[in-house]
């Protein structure tokens, strides 16, 4: 019902004389069968394919992002995926990209990105979702992240939605391009869907739970969560210290695979693994204790994914992990409350009120795990991680749910996390791969994971999973 | 030499005018003898004291600030404490906390605070000890532990003076005022110099390896390093995400105790100690692998605490620790370099030229470690955490030097962290008490340690060891 209505244009400092009317230039951007590209075509440009159209001269930035800002200004209104938007700067930004010299354009030269809005972006405010930092002015310097990104040559467009703090599943006015009726996950909900409609190639999140691969899943795009400590957190809303992790949104694995290389991700990685080679791979499918929580469109997702992965070659063996696993999430729990009351005590004593209630609860809780219960907590999730990687050594890749279901109805609860922090809390990379379906036609995603550290593998690995996923679709 | 000069002004933002003439204003303020105090003697007040006259209007905000401000401004042009001072600033807050009625008034009532030029203070610059946030403007919001010290009504009095990005061993022009030739240590340089010189009461500092300890003993202050994790570094400037821990100075052991009840450092922390009993107390002295490297002084300090200890009535055992334990310090280089590489990663690609050679060098290490050793170091860390905790666990507390022997002559140098790099990754509560004297008769400190969330315990011990140590002064 609600995509039949007109789509509401944004108002946060989108400046609607920067479009109209739209600037003539020249068309030399082409496709791959030689046609020229039309700007109604460039939202749906990968990052490495309009960089590279850019670094080469073929696109202006200027152009890109004014057609990017013109799709935005068609869509966001119902989607609500951001909540900044610097049009203005960005374009001032491309300009500049614009007059740079071709040897000192970087890899993601004029591509803009947006950020989830618990982590600082120079000139742009910061609101973390909550109401408590209304009146903060903009930030003074750029996250690490940001640094890195801005340092290659992106575009930082905006901040994007997210629920208050990362730290809670309610969800706000963030709509799930897919079904606009429906969650698009959270707590990287804005950066997800963004990238889901079209806005931008590439959007950055974070996952304590589960909040890149939930998100990832329910909207249909591609979400890497690197091993744990491979990027910097340091301009980043705190929720869990051991938890807390980066993570990036695209629409194909080519540009995960390039940022990953951009921001380092894994120098000292485990050995640059050989593409894979389906004939001779060994893929672990592993259920997890989560199991029961499955819908109908996971199990369907769960068969399909074991049929073309036989199909295709591969020995899958079904793997159980040991019993001991299923007090991760105890230890889990454990582990989160009492960095979470750390983190928040500044917030609850600054303004108790405004925060939400299991916000509060991490600080007012009087069934506060003792120090010893945190340590053993520590010490026991320390040692699985070791066996964890022993476990997933044993394959090329591991296979494992991402959610229980299709995003849920309603934009109320982003959804459920189960799936996801396992993965989480052992620090291994996870990585949702799209382009299954559930029952209502929309995206399940499946989560290609591995050993900590080993980035690149499940990399390649998602690069197999996705054209595999993507052979499945009916031809358009 | 130098502390025979004239003292040069302070000119980082302090308003003389502030100053002169004196407010004059009714003294109301005792001594423990019932004299009362003049403003000469304010400088040396505990923050529990201060804080206490300041709630119960037996001295002003105003007073209490202008009596330091005056104080710095005799002292800091030679010791150099402080990178940015908001006098005008403080004394408004001052202003505004002395109209505020009774019941209003926080724990840190009126307590000036110097916070350590890694820590986001708002309205504050940041500088990290380094030039390339020379352009920067003011910080839009503290960091998670500048707001909480605030909301108790502490005064954020400025920036103290930090070696860079608390990276390197590289000072810089803070002195140390016991005695001007000689570092203060680093890298929490000017929070230890401005506790020990009088100019606050309470600084906040950070430690990744001997960042906290060391000050602490070159200057003479007590110096508590929590359990990892304890505080959130939310705001704080990253090195290593493992080992990154805040910290506070004061001149006393019950200011750390008010401050750590404050904090909440230990909220489940182990059961709440009894006052430690000197007849019934077991301590373990530990050496430590690095005692090769015990100077004349620290042997000397150890061979007394020993007496004493023994004197007071306490079960004094020497504990070796077992040989896996050599291997910490290995793999801690494997974890700080990792995650140092993390860390740095966007200042490199912003401004390598700026940055000090060992910083750069994270980054373009060639002998990188593989992701496959940072595992292992981690997880045998992990292990070792968790036998470091039985170990510790025997006895009321462990005493360990905190550093080869006085401050060494000369600024270049902030001296080395060998003794206090094992306790901070092993996330261990580490606590520098002062009070004996080295050859020179300058202050050596001796760390006091236990298992991880023994905070309250060896905050007890601290209290103990303070009081033997003090008896063993000639009197004044």
């Amino acid at each position: 019902m609600l995509a039949s209505e007109a789509l509401v244009p944004v108002s946060n400092g989108f400046p609607a004389s920067a479009l109209s009317p739209p600037r003539s230039q020249p068309t030399l951007a082409y496709d791959e069968r030689g046609k020229p590209l039309t700007d109604a075509e460039l939202p749906s440009l990968s990052a490495g394919k309009a960089s590279c159209l850019m670094r080469s001269g073929q696109m202006t930035a200027q152009r890109y992002i004014l057609s990017l800002l013109s799709h935005i200004n068609q869509r966001d209104g119902h989607i609500q995926a951001w909540v900044f938007l610097d049009a203005k700067g960005a374009i001032n930004q491309a300009k500049t990209l614009d007059e740079l010299a071709p040897e000192q354009r970087g890899p993601l030269h004029g591509v803009p990105v947006g950020i989830k809005d618990i982590i600082a972006v120079k000139g742009m405010p910061t609101r973390y979702g909550s109401t408590i930092h209304d009146d903060d002015g903009p930030a003074l310097a750029d996250a690490a992240i940001v640094s890195i990104l801005r340092s290659t040559g992106a575009i930082i467009l905006g901040k994007t939605a997210t629920t208050e703090f990362a730290a809670t599943s309610r969800g706000g006015s963030c709509r799930n391009p897919r079904d606009l009726s429906r969650t698009p996950g959270g707590s990287s909900s804005g950066s997800a869907a963004a990238v889901a409609d079209g806005h931008v190639p590439i959007a950055v999140g974070t996952q304590t739970g589960g909040s890149m691969i939930r998100p990832g899943s329910f909207t249909g795009t591609f979400a890497l969560k690197p091993t744990w400590g491979a990027l910097s957190t340091e301009g980043v809303g705190r929720f869990s210290i051991s938890c807390d992790t980066l993570g990036f949104y695209t629409r194909n694995m080519d540009d995960l695979s390039l940022l990953s290389q951009i921001v380092r991700i894994s120098p000292g990685s485990r050995n640059i693994p050989p593409p894979l080679r389906p004939s001779s791979c060994r893929v672990a499918l592993i259920r997890s204790p989560m199991w029961p929580k499955a819908g109908p469109g996971t199990r369907g997702a769960w068969e399909q994914a074991d049929r073309v992965l036989q199909q295709a070659g591969a020995t899958v063996v079904h793997v159980e992990l040991p019993n001991v696993f299923n007090r991760c999430y105890d230890w889990r729990e454990t582990i989160v409350s009492s960095e979470a009351r750390a983190a928040f005590l500044p917030r609850y004593l600054q303004a108790k009120e405004q925060l939400h209630s299991s916000i509060r609860k991490y600080v007012e809780s009087k069934e506060y795990p003792s120090g010893e219960a945190v340590c053993e907590a520590y010490d026991c999730i320390g040692q699985l991680r070791n066996r964890w990687d022993k476990i997933a050594g044993e394959f090329d890749f591991v296979l494992t749910p991402s959610v229980p279901d299709e995003a849920p109805v309603g934009l109320e609860w982003t959804g459920s996390s189960a799936f996801c922090t396992l993965w989480t809390i052992l620090h291994a990379p996870a990585l949702n791969v799209p382009g299954l379906v559930g029952d209502s036609g929309l995206p399940i995603g499946l989560t290609v994971t591995g050993p900590r550290s080993a980035d690149r593998s499940i990399l390649e690995a998602g690069k197999f999973v996705g054209e595999l996923f993507e052979d499945l679709q009916p031809a358009p």
